[in-house]
């Protein structure tokens, strides 16, 4: 229901004047455009026919071998034939809701989560347990207390600049959780789409990195290369991979090999290196922009996330501000951002909040969006004050 | 588990050295690789960065309206947003699966029957009806027993060159089973990936053309273009087209764009209508030189299907020969196939069947594999008149 709103949003978004702060998608210019044509002919060169024939469920070999060195960078070992390639992340969420999730089974997600992940889980009925959060992301003690009375039959968690709320869980709490889920023996997936890009500061460690037993781990090629080209990858421990494998056999068989030959060079010939810096410097000022315009012109009773990279701010006002009414109000000045209350899992909860993706609009267009949605705010807000002040006065010489 | 099987088959297959007319793929050299690099140009030219950008889960825009022109010159009249982009049939066929089946619901398929599709629906957990078939496919009447006595989800059909048997029915059983389904207000699902695989006669119409309000259609690109892309689409009357848009976004979000934009420029750009004669005359000799090398090597014990294209040929012997073991003997002397009993959904049935597939081998290897699998069943059977009269020696002698 939630995912229906936000694509009745983003109907509204497509039109021309628009200025959007609602998508959660990548920009254009962050592709690697100029490279696609070099890549193509390279890959027809290295892999011939091979690059257009069926392939193994598992993934295009040279692909895997990619990003496991890749993930080796980042502290996850992982040898080739252990990373899974999938449909993009979607495609390891729904196999993972599949073989994992019988109906009334419990899920534990963060609220507010990815909506994303709700959607390819609730086809298989499970139970979701809700765990708290604040400004570092999932309180620990709040997943302890579900493990403590709730058999949970995963934990789902984006750690690091979550969607929607751009936060990331700090070390400290990081090492809580690898603590609990192997001391509770719990499955964690680890939803990491995010944590390369970082505009500043250093890069905090996986929980894959830190409990790889207890970890399911999935990525994707989309913010770093491009979402068209839906290529994804899981890493998990047996038997859950073998079991991956056989489900995603049965979904679509493999993903598109030429995809996957595409971004098994993009990787291995260097160019996502020396392209994801260029990605970041285009991105940095957007969100700085954004962070100083809500600096600027958003009520005092506003406050935010401000994260170190990814591509979402997370902003909460009061309750009684509904963002959801608002979100009409500010499209008829032609700016949309996505009400907080969707990313809920249960109703009634986060409405005074909201979700602002920085990444598809340039810097002097960010300020004026912030600045049209703070006096959209402002005036409900007078508007609010006015009517209680009316209703008390209407109040006092109530006929009585 | 027949699924498994065949893995374990095809993994020998791949053993150098070794004939394998077991597989069920295109050959390499049907792929338009010299056209693929233009194809990208072309692509980048015209739609830039969409085509590697986040896509309408319905599918690219471009490739809907090329496939609804093709289709409506084969008789399917559809217009270009009612032709939905899947990740390859596999995917098709676990969105219905997943749509459509409850636990214990009946699903009605031909015996045997495609493989991949039971994959794709067993998760979800139905009952199968069996069909019976004939040389000439499905038999009616089978069919409407069913129908009289069972509720049934769906019928999966396979009704041109099917995948295991080659066998397409006659359009005098195509009008029966319109008419059934019409008159029990059935739903079908018509699987047809290798129509325009036809090496001669003349084209049958498809049951959606003849029954358009029963039948969820779906094709795909694997075979006229290449399997890699992973592009399949279908058409199916409404709710169920609104409902499969809803599932395949939890599933994988969208196809892959990019794979899209380079089947779109494929068929629109007039390529496929120029490549395909290609492909044909490239098959049609080496299933010429199977059905000639049967004729003259098979037991005469043997029957075996005349398709008019696809890729496979049936041949079915005496239960007691049974190909499962004689597999074994034959991948000894380096010739592979599949045993036949792997395509029924029950256990027990098709033990003397075998399929036939010809399209990765040339005509003279073929011949020689024919030979040879001739030459292993001859002698299994001649042993086993040996055991026989043996057995009856040793038991007129046996003590007591």
């Amino acid at each position: 229901m939630g995912a229906s709103a936000i694509r009745e949003i983003l109907k509204v978004v497509a039109q021309p004047g628009m200025i959007s702060l609602a998508g959660g998608i990548p920009a254009p210019e962050s592709f690697p455009l100029e490279l696609i044509g070099a890549l193509t002919e390279t890959v027809l060169t290295r892999f011939g026919s091979a690059a257009l024939q069926y392939d193994r469920t598992e993934g295009f070999a040279p692909l895997q071998a990619a990003l496991a060195d890749r993930l080796g960078t980042r502290g996850i070992q992982a040898a080739a034939d252990e990373v899974l390639i999938t449909s993009g992340s979607q495609g390891t969420l729904d196999a993972i809701g599949k073989l994992l999730i019988a109906p009334g089974d419990s899920v534990a997600v963060e609220a507010p989560t990815y909506l994303g992940a709700l959607q390819a889980f609730s086809p298989y009925e499970p139970e979701y347990q809700t765990l708290e959060t604040d400004d570092d992301g999932l309180i620990p003690e709040s997943l302890e207390e579900v493990l403590k009375h709730k058999r949970v039959k995963f934990i789902y968690l984006v750690p690091t600049f979550q969607n929607p709320t751009g936060r990331s869980l700090p070390l400290s709490r990081r090492r809580k959780v690898a603590a609990l889920i192997q001391r509770h023996d719990a499955l964690l997936v680890e939803d990491d789409p995010y944590s390369e890009l970082r505009y500043r500061g250093e890069p905090l460690p996986s929980l894959k990195s830190m409990a790889p037993g207890h970890v399911v781990y999935t990525s994707t090629l989309s913010k770093v290369l491009a979402p068209g080209l839906r290529v994804g990858y899981v890493l998990a421990p047996e038997p859950i991979a073998r079991w991956l494998v056989i489900v995603k056999q049965g979904v679509d068989l493999h993903t598109s090999t030429f995809s996957q030959a595409l971004a098994a060079e993009y990787i291995a010939g260097g160019h996502l290196d020396r392209h994801l810096p260029k990605i970041l410097d285009f991105y940095r000022p957007r969100q700085e922009a954004m962070l100083a315009a809500l600096d600027e012109y958003f009520p005092r009773e506003f406050h935010w996330s401000k994260p170190d990279g990814g591509m979402f701010i997370w902003a909460e006002g009061p309750d009684a501000l509904n963002t959801d009414e608002l979100a009409h109000a500010c499209i008829r000045r032609c700016v949309a951002y996505v009400p907080g209350r969707y990313f809920y899992p249960g109703a009634g909860q986060g409405l005074g909040t909201m979700r602002l993706n920085y990444t598809m609009t340039d810097p002097p267009t960010i300020r004026n969006a912030i600045r049209i949605v703070a006096e959209v705010f402002r005036e409900a807000q007078s508007a609010a004050r006015g009517g209680e002040a009316q209703s008390a006065e209407y109040g006092g010489a109530a006929p009585g």
